[in-house]
């Protein structure tokens, strides 16, 4: 199976023509998976190879304006353009982000009569008092829901904290799990991590056949982890005759924080293959990137090393850094610069760093670890 | 002063990567007035000459998103962008809509955590029952607003239909009276009416030396349109001695319609300089469009010549139809066939077509009759 990251919006605070603002679209086959939402998120697809309409998840790190306000509009796009005379019944899109964004949802596409021709589910998590300033917490009246639920939406859940892994589950099935992990940033801010189920091996069918077994259903019980004995009283235990276990991927993509809380992100994004954390000003900026609850090259770094990630991407770049294509030999806000200092701080660690730009996909290989 | 008209998004139903979704701007002398405002306007504003923080009024037709969903963002970048250390305390941004847009606003700003360094005042028109089937009419309960106050809002107005006149006062200064009227549409739109006061002409300079007047107080009461005796007992009327009024301008910009509705669009668009109204699909398609609230170019030419409007400038086309520029041979949908079938049913009568696209800029001049 293959699986990558294209990021659809790279810039913080607000879209620019140079920086969409923030949307990261994970493909597995068939499936996208869409983490956050910015404005003008539903154009970025277009100009993209992704297809909205195969988005089945969303989710949402944070309400803030420059990853929620795309949603309503990419909602009602995908809506216009599913085949109404589809015989499939189209499929439910979940979306997953902090409590307050089941009544945003709801009251934008109410106001604006906005019907939509698929279900839709919002899932929210609650987050712990200590995951912003006081001033940054939404009063339980703000975020409680109308009580009117639109004619597409199914009721959601709402996921607290499982105080023992310190996370939150959101979903699993036979190919992923995928959990929610709590950051600081000025208002409740979530990671996520996907972790992809190990795949058993394929069958050594030569040495199978020489043992004198048949394709047929003891290969089935092999591969699902049974021993099987042979007409000959000899027992075949299925690590004999497998390969190596495909191990799962992992990716862990974090929203606006200045720090992680708790023990939960270090044990969801452990070896992650890749990390996808913000640096929305350079190591220069740390006080001020700080106040407004946001990170440095070098504090992403620490994260990426803590967890033992191989690979670290930095995004949600403050605009005034331009593509470094766009960048002129002069200008004082260099992109490559945040590189560098992401660079110098993981020096020794073999972590490698990349810089997210626009329309940039990023494949993630399957390790093999022997 | 000039008055001209950019387009920022001439595109129905959503943004596209080839026309933005619904905004369009008035801008007179350091003043933006804004026409809705679609999802990407910002960044549309971003591309252009103008500049967002420009924007003292807006004035949003009707409740569907591709009008609507730029405008907490908008407010957001604006606010961002503001100095705040400005010794001049920002105006206040005027905001006038469908009932309803307040509690949108309200919603959207309150869970983002959005602050505004400026402060915002939404007035509401009431829609009448007759501007769109029954489905399309929002109940009391979804139009109400919370009654908590953004902290930079400050209380609007509710603007009721005024009957005699047919239409909504909004404005009225010593430059403009803007007026609303109401129009037909999936759900209740407007049409805008933005009136340029007449001036006073020049005084004839020469002349009154002639006559032994110097600059003066009297120069100001003639200005005035007062009636001055000189010295030697001579009466000097304003009207021998000044150079023609300076008409003023009309600039009318219609939201979705598949119709306008009463006498208020016919009285607020006489004599329009400039007429602006949808052309979602062409002619062959009237049928379509009338069932999803829209209108073809003959439709448009129709409400231009009934209003004698001098040049009618058709927007809001269906995203099949490429902007002129990028339009290939054999392409099916040709924006140019909306111009000819609009050309067509106006021939003879003198009113000039155009057709908008986004970052088109439309100067306005004035017209003298004489
Ligand atoms: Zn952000
Ligand atoms: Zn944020
Ligand atoms: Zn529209
Ligand atoms: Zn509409």
């Amino acid at each position: 199976m293959t699986m990558d990251l294209t990021f659809l919006g790279t810039g913080s605070a607000y879209p620019s023509p140079h920086r969409g603002a923030s949307a990261v679209v994970l493909r597995t086959e068939g499936e996208c998976w869409l983490f956050d939402c910015g404005e003008g998120t539903q154009t970025q697809l277009m100009k993209s190879q992704l297809k909205a309409s195969r988005i089945t998840n969303v989710f949402i790190s944070h309400l803030h304006g420059d990853h929620l306000f795309g949603l309503p509009g990419l909602l009602c796009t995908v809506s216009l353009n599913l085949n109404p005379c589809s015989t499939q019944p189209p499929a439910c899109v979940n979306i997953y982000g902090p409590q307050g964004l089941r009544q945003f949802l709801r009251v934008a596409l109410e106001l604006t009569s906005s019907e939509l021709i698929f279900p839709y589910t919002v899932h929210e998590l609650e987050p712990t008092t200590d995951q912003s300033p006081p001033e940054g917490q939404l009063s339980p009246e703000v975020t409680a829901d109308s009580g009117r639920l639109h004619p597409q939406e199914r009721p959601g859940r709402m996921i607290a904290l499982d105080v023992s892994s310190d996370c939150y589950i959101l979903l699993e099935n036979k190919h992923f799990i995928v959990k929610a992990f709590r950051l600081f940033h000025r208002v409740p801010s979530f990671g996520f991590s996907v972790q992809e189920q190990d795949r058993p091996g394929r069958l050594k069918t030569e040495l199978l056949k020489e043992l004198g077994l048949k394709p047929g259903p003891l290969y089935g019980r092999l591969k699902a982890g049974e021993s099987v004995t042979l007409e000959s009283g000899q027992v075949v235990n299925p690590i004999e005759v497998m390969e190596e276990a495909i191990p799962g991927r992992k990716v862990c993509i974090l929203g606006d924080c200045s720090s992680i809380l708790g023990e939960g992100p270090l044990m969801a994004c452990h070896r992650a293959d890749i990390l996808v954390h913000e640096a929305t000003l350079s190591d220069e900026h740390r006080e001020k990137a700080v106040d407004h609850g946001h990170s440095t090259p070098s504090m992403a770094a620490a994260v990426a090393q803590a967890c033992c990630a191989r690979r670290l991407v930095l995004y949600h770049f403050s605009q005034r850094y331009k593509p470094a294509g766009l960048h002129k030999e002069g200008d004082d806000d260099d992109v490559l610069e945040l590189r560098r200092q992401a660079e110098k701080a993981l020096q020794g660690t073999g972590i490698e760093v990349s810089l997210a730009e626009d329309f940039l996909t990023i494949r993630i290989p399957i390790v093999r670890l022997h």
